[in-house]
């Protein structure tokens, strides 16, 4: 499929590359794809970033029928790279199966992404830690009230350029263990990267904001024992000489920061176990000395040292308000890919 | 608050009353109110109803922080009238305080339907079992990548005209009773009226409509054993001489046509029972030759007989494809009272 250029006639000033937030800042241009049922995807266009018209009746606004993805290009030299791009299209066709979308072309998905970073290339930041965040995305676009799959789409994709996801940087972070609040139970859209989630996940990360916790600890929905994720990210634990994280148990979203650690430690011969872990599991191994580090894994925050867990009023601190040793490994070996300042050994790194 | 008002320069050719679908015709008109931290709620206005201009950020596409309600207006000789629309912008704002969305005043909501009602009153269809649908919402529209609560919305009230909602008509429909997905569970969103419920909805609903079933019956998401709601309704059984329904137990919508279907049986003098009830029991009770009738409720619909139910490939047939004795007194009776053809002796009638 042609992909049809409209260049901006404005181009916006680029922000300073030193100080830059999260998300509030988008590039130049955009990619846009229809679909309409009897016609599949088509018109894929690049056009000037800016707003679109939707009729109030749009599906997306009523039913949720949305989902997205998350990933990053780096500045490295005079090269810009992604990180396993491939995934990312893969898990957004995933997350399309769960909500009755049509799916889209991966690889042309891909080839679109290029060819958007290519235009916008100059707005790709090149200070220490920052990278352009990328969001591909699907929304229902039928005009239509009654509840039933969307008989038209756009995918579009938006860029801008990054800083640190959270403040707090590489410092470590206190969780609240939610028991009340579930995001996600088995049968569910926990493992697609679907816009309901998200709202799911509002309510409880207010309240503990309110406490004074940076994110929530989401525990299973059904016995309300088992740990699940951290806010929008996997978690892990290093307990001994095994490091521990949920396993992909349908209501978990299948990271691929997650899953990069895991084949990372793997390859330094480390024990990763995939399983059910419960809360208490957590709490034992800390009272007998063996919790050793606690981290979450994301694309936007790559690693995010836990350094308090608070569970039904009991604390726990972790790590002297330091990073552990293994998750500033695993910080600096995957940015060290990703900025391709160290050899990428599985080849997860594309160039644009 | 000032309500301005814009009218249209272009009105629509308004479609015959006789042949109405559900959804996709709208009026003339919509009312829009916009809200901005600090600001609150402000800039209401009623104006012709077409597309508005979201940037592709807006938090509405990628976290699914929108919220809706469903009522209707009917006609009845010369007088418009609503069905407890207090009870709506009452839920409205349950469904708010879920999702971290600012409150809306739910007297002036009312206020500014009934202005929005009367500017388009010609659009309120006067055929036998029509009406005007009517669907407030709000939605996230700060231009931001991040999880947390949108700082601005749009609360939008639509509006078009109906028909009947199912095309089976009070025809009893085939429901298949769904051991797989889940649609909410205790600590979610399922007692609001988000859209993320409905994205949760759609690829069950898409399974059962390939096996020929109209809608599912979705149970509980913890032990797969209890009722829950069936499709987007409620639901009723009628098991000896006790009607049962489940009880709002976190993760049911609480209906507003439910609500009234309990207080009308209780002041027939019929037994309502709401609590937990499992599948097994309806199953059960069928084998006993107890199980008269089960119907689903909801304003769309109003009440939706149900003539098959089948789980785990067991099939279970009620009422020999006709609509059940109480069935059809609830159904004669609510729309009686909306149309006001019968006394209203609970004032839930309301004047536009």
């Amino acid at each position: 499929m042609e992909i049809k250029v409209e260049l901006t006639k404005n181009p916006k000033a680029k922000p300073a590359s030193e100080n830059l937030a999260f998300g509030n800042i988008f590039s130049d241009h955009m990619f846009i794809m229809d679909y309409e049922e009897g016609k599949g995807w088509h018109n894929a266009r690049i056009v000037p970033y800016g707003s679109i018209s939707y009729e109030p009746a749009v599906m997306v606004f009523h039913y949720g029928q949305a989902v997205f993805e998350g990933l990053k290009a780096y500045k490295t030299g005079n090269e810009i790279v992604l990180f396993r791009p491939d995934e990312n299209f893969k898990r957004l066709n995933n997350s399309c199966d769960a909500l009755c979308i049509p799916r889209i072309d991966e690889a042309f998905a891909l080839e679109a992404l290029r060819k958007l970073i290519n235009i916008d290339r100059d707005w790709v930041p090149d200070a220490p830690g920052t990278s352009l965040y990328i969001r591909p995305f699907i929304i229902a676009t039928e005009p239509h009230i009654g509840v039933h799959p969307s008989s038209t789409y756009h995918f579009i994709i938006i860029t801008g350029p990054v800083g640190a996801y959270y403040k707090e940087g590489l410092n470590p972070v206190k969780i609240y263990v939610e028991s009340h609040y579930v995001r996600a139970v088995k049968g569910g859209l926990g493992e697609s990267k679907a816009s309901a989630n998200y709202a799911a996940s509002l309510k409880a990360q207010q309240m503990a904001a309110k406490k004074g916790y940076t994110q929530v600890l989401w525990l299973d929905g059904v016995e309300r024992k088992y740990v699940e994720e951290v806010g929008t990210m996997n978690v892990f634990f290093v307990i001994g000489d095994e490091v521990v994280t949920p396993a992909l148990n349908g209501s978990i979203l299948p990271g691929i920061t997650r899953k990069s650690c895991i084949e990372l430690l793997r390859s330094w011969g480390v024990k990763v176990s995939e399983r059910r872990i419960s809360i208490q599991e957590i709490y034992d191994a800390a009272d007998k000395g063996l919790l050793k580090e606690a981290f979450g894994t994301g694309t936007a925050a790559v690693i995010s040292p836990i350094g308090e867990l608070c569970w039904n009023d009991k604390k726990l601190t972790l790590g002297d308000g330091k990073i552990g040793e293994l998750s500033q490994k695993l910080y600096d070996n995957i940015t060290g890919i990703q900025y391709k300042k160290l050899p990428d050994p599985f080849n997860w790194v594309v160039k644009v």
